[in-house]
């Protein structure tokens, strides 16, 4: 057996944490499960889509003009080289699972070799600003983004070296690192992106070098001191109007907030810092209690990119950017190996199911930017971050490669362990080896999960071992049976301690009713609606499934109605409904709802806008 | 008596329109109405507030720097003269109406001479791009605003001459409109930004120069063909996406696309371009039928400052800036006096009793840049587009000189005649003097609009006349009376031709019930709310009426509960209504729609924020 590869948040082993993450390769996905079909199409479509269009799009060229194999002009957003970065990454994890994949291995190789070669003697290492603009480097941190790619190198090279491919690229990142602490260990600056903080972390946890930790810590503890020039897009949006420890709300650019409260997770599990790790519980509890969208979703405005206020969680205008989506899972990976909370579990299961999944085209090489959970009949789908179909790039390319990464290392998530045994946080069928107490332990879990709460975990070991098993939060907790029998969890787990030398096989079963989901009665936006959810799946109603002539917002449906459950092999529902005539006038005062009745078929959220692009909603009108 | 003083869109001999406007000065508005209290605080308040702030923010200063009398930077946005120029065409219509004024004659003559000195030697009169960019002068058409600029200085010198001002603005402007024509009649190109187009039609109505028509006639059918560089904002931003001639539908930034299809009238009357104004009818259609607020805003995003999907009309998010709230008002005005069409009359009444009166504080020295019609529990006001109270200044100061050059000529747009008669099209105490055939005609109007829709009309005069009185949309076509007796409008007026020689004094009473007004089925936004309106107002409820504790989004009311209207002077209506208990889950499955009763207090909407800043909302949940 090799040896194991750790995962994203690999915790030393003196960092303060409830629960720690299995190796990346320590589970291993069912090629016929739905997560198995992702990890498949990420590695064969996703992947090399993602380096053809850095290619294509000139984001490697950039790094070309810098070693002077390339001439003309910059190409890209100004941040382009965090794209490469992050596809190094995501093929990093890959390597980790599947070596043999040589067209993978060929563009590590290769990339690695260029950034070598664009690398400064200093170590200063960004296309943009050495072929642009160098004698501004370091001067405009507000909009530059140098230390948010440099982040990305390092997570990056923090990949890379846990999967033991691409030595090359760790040197070149230690070599940024090392720069980058000599730059800013004692001089008061910030980048106006987060996500240096907590790559400097994984470094950390890489190297054991404390000064990585040390900035990491420092470049947290400084943001919200007006360090940053707002002339621009103001303090919020740079998240530099409050120090994260007295901040009472998320606010501003999501990706941007989200991004830091991982990092400050990170810094406060490896210092011990209880404050910082208070003040992300504290803005968890803001952004999951009142500005979180049913998918999971972050970024109530396309204004800045940024979380609303509370309530403000518009349908149709749903930014949700995809990379906020992967930032909430990272986040709530970081809180959940923090605090061993289960409702970070149910976090990262919600908003990988449906806001993250659906990002992505079924050919896994179109994606959406933005998620809405509305597109309206009649969108003007002509700008680009709201257009009426997935593309197949985008002019500001972070999300596509970061989805890349995700997936990638994705079974990296699925599992964690403490001092006593195991908790699977994510059901998949699949395979987990790892070991306890230097003993082999071995857990095959065969499921249809999540089309089916049917999950039977079959454990093989010598060794004591309490076996945690999530039971979810959008589950009954009333209907959960072990065996046939009812279990209650407590804390949301079934905590088992059983002896397992028998290889003995349980049946876990949660129970997945259709759910008929509410909004808030803050939430204006979606007032007088329902939602369809089963399992960890919200669903959505298409117009390719509507009867010509029929326009969707006229769909409505009576909540009561029985829903008849389609597995083929996507779960569908279909149900009674109506189509209202709509109204004659804008604002008007009598009403007129009559209705003529209809079928409606509902799909999970996460495979829309795979037919002919077209309006789509998420939360339905009653009757 | 004087001279008449035409208004806004003095239509020539030659334009073919259903109607045309009285002078500005027929109208007299009486002090102690509503439009007096409008009209007297934008005379003593609004316009001095604005000379001082466009000399406080610098704006003024910049005109300086052309001449060498200020030296340093140019400040504020780049095409703050337009801010300068639209006061001084405020100043010019208050000055046809109170020419007394000395200080604000100063202002004029003052600004006039600098403008004088600041002119180019060929004509060319732009500060930011003679002290900052002289080289790009007319060559980034797709942001310098240049034209724009040019635009409001041509309605300054057109008001300025029609009120018998300020000489030297019409000599400068008329400069500059000369070399605008001599460097654009031949080339294709058109300005990011309309407002040249109707500018220029103004320009050609008041001196009869046809190459100033040509030129506006020109800029709108280059429009739609790509001559636009589109990299910073996109073609559908820019108005660049399609030509008007084959536009189906708003889209785009609001203003820009309002002050185009108010250009687009001035030219198809001028030019008898039927096709053009078949164009302005079907967008008035799409835009009136699926993009206007109740409160007769436009704008749903602030992205882009933008139109929305077709019922896409946020109440907490609408942009519904003030500039477009006047620019609706404007284009209104020249569809009404093109077709005669009481429709366009309804909707200035409506925006200007709502979206536009809402803009500005009782004090007369707040502004609203963005008018939403709900202000969240919890909003962060921080940002300049969405702040949690007016504004005194906003470093894009477009909207407040906007206000005032419409409220300094607002008597103008009250009264249309034809060929038989006159039409009173917008109602507000005072007297109208004129002449109808060479004959004088005097008719006073009494009344305690829009607090009531009791009218009393004397008409004195010796010549045949039929008066026209609109009958507004919001009213009850069955309970509408004349002289205590029951009259039936035809096609929105009551056409009254009598013998008025003895002054005879009619009474038209309009029922205001309060109306409960329900959205469109397909606006999701409101979904499940009603707003209340009476009479052209419509009503909003405000923290600062609510029990401390309450908060607002989880006020509710029943429809049908009976309405208490309060006269004191300003009509408020009270009323039963609920509080509901907020959810505890974001997404719940079960309903607690348990409430507790309240009595709520609703004022115009114009009136909201004008004590603490807080919560407010016009749409209402339903119990």
């Amino acid at each position: 057996m090799a040896e194991p590869t750790p995962g994203p948040v690999h915790l030393t082993a003196d960092a303060v944490a409830a629960l720690r993450p299995l190796p990346l390769t320590a589970t291993t996905v069912a090629d016929d499960s739905l997560w198995g079909t992702w990890l498949r199409r990420n590695a064969v479509r996703t992947l090399p889509h993602c380096v053809r269009q850095l290619d294509a799009s000139g984001a490697v060229d950039n790094l070309r003009r810098v070693t002077g194999e390339v001439d003309g002009e910059f190409r890209n957003m100004w941040f382009a080289d965090s794209d490469v970065h992050k596809t190094l990454e995501a093929v990093a994890w890959q390597l980790a699972r599947t070596p043999e994949d040589l067209e993978l291995r060929s563009f590590l190789d290769t990339t690695a070799a260029l950034l070598v070669k664009a690398q400064g003697e200093d170590g200063y290492l960004n296309s943009y600003f050495t072929v642009a603009k160098p004698a501004q480097r370091w001067q405009e941190l507000h909009w530059s983004h140098e230390l948010y790619c440099a982040g990305h190198l390092i997570q990056a090279a923090v990949a890379a070296a846990r999967a033991g491919v691409g030595a090359e690229i760790v040197t070149v990142a230690r070599r940024f690192a090392d720069l980058i602490v000599d730059r800013f260990a004692e001089v008061d600056a910030v980048d106006g992106h987060p996500e240096i903080e907590t790559a400097l972390v994984e470094l950390y946890r890489m190297t054991g070098h404390r000064p990585y930790l040390d900035l990491a810590k420092r470049f947290i503890d400084l943001r919200g001191h007006g360090l940053l020039n707002p002339d621009r897009f103001g303090p919020v949006y740079l998240q530099d109007h409050v120090p994260v420890r007295q901040a009472e709300e998320v606010a501003g650019h999501a990706v941007r907030q989200l991004y830091l409260l991982a990092g400050v997770v990170d810094v406060a599990v490896e210092t011990h810092d209880a404050e910082l790790l208070a003040a992300a519980k504290r803005l968890w509890e803001d952004a999951f209690g009142s500005k979180t969208y049913l998918t999971g979703a972050h970024g109530s405005r396309h204004r800045d990119e940024a979380f609303g206020d509370p309530y403000e969680l518009p349908a149709d205008r749903a930014y949700a950017e995809t990379c906020a989506a992967i930032a909430s899972f990272q986040w709530n990976w970081r809180m959940l190996l923090a605090t061993g909370d289960v409702r970070h579990a149910d976090e990262m299961e919600r908003v990988l199911h449906n806001a993250i999944a659906g990002s992505i085209a079924a050919d896994g090489q179109h994606f959406f930017y933005s998620n809405p959970l509305h597109l309206r009949t009649g969108h003007d789908g002509s700008h680009e971050d709201a257009p009426s179909e997935r593309l197949p790039w985008y002019s500001c390319a972070c999300c596509p490669p970061n989805l890349a990464r995700l997936m990638a290392s994705l079974p990296g998530y699925a599992v964690t362990t403490d001092h006593s045994g195991l908790q699977i946080q994510l059901y998949t069928a699949g395979d987990i080896e790892t070991t306890v107490d230097g003993e082999p332990v071995h857990i095959a879990v065969r499921t249809n999960y999540p089309w089916d709460g049917r999950i039977e975990i079959t454990v093989t070991t010598d060794t004591p071992l309490t076996l945690g098993l999530r039971i979810p939060n959008w589950c009954a907790k009333d209907g959960v049976r072990l065996d046939g029998s009812p279990v209650v969890p407590a804390d949301g787990y079934l905590q088992l301690r059983r002896d397992w030398q028998s290889g003995v096989t349980l049946t876990l079963e949660l129970p997945m009713p259709v759910r008929v989901v509410r909004p808030h009665s803050r939430i204006d936006a979606v007032r007088g609606c329902v939602a369809l959810a089963r399992g960890p799946l919200v669903y959505c109603v298409e117009q390719a499934d509507l009867p010509d002539g029929v326009t969707l917002e006229d769909v409505q449906i009576d909540p009561s109605a029985p829903v008849v459950v389609n597995h083929a092999p996507a779960v569908t529902l279909t149900m009674r409904g109506s189509v209202r005539r709509a109204d004659t006038d804008l604002y008007p005062v009598a009403i007129d709802d009559a209705a003529d009745p209809i079928t409606i078929t509902a799909l999970p959220y996460f495979l829309w806008g795979n037919r002919k692009p077209g309006p789509m909603r998420v939360w339905l009108p009653v009757t």
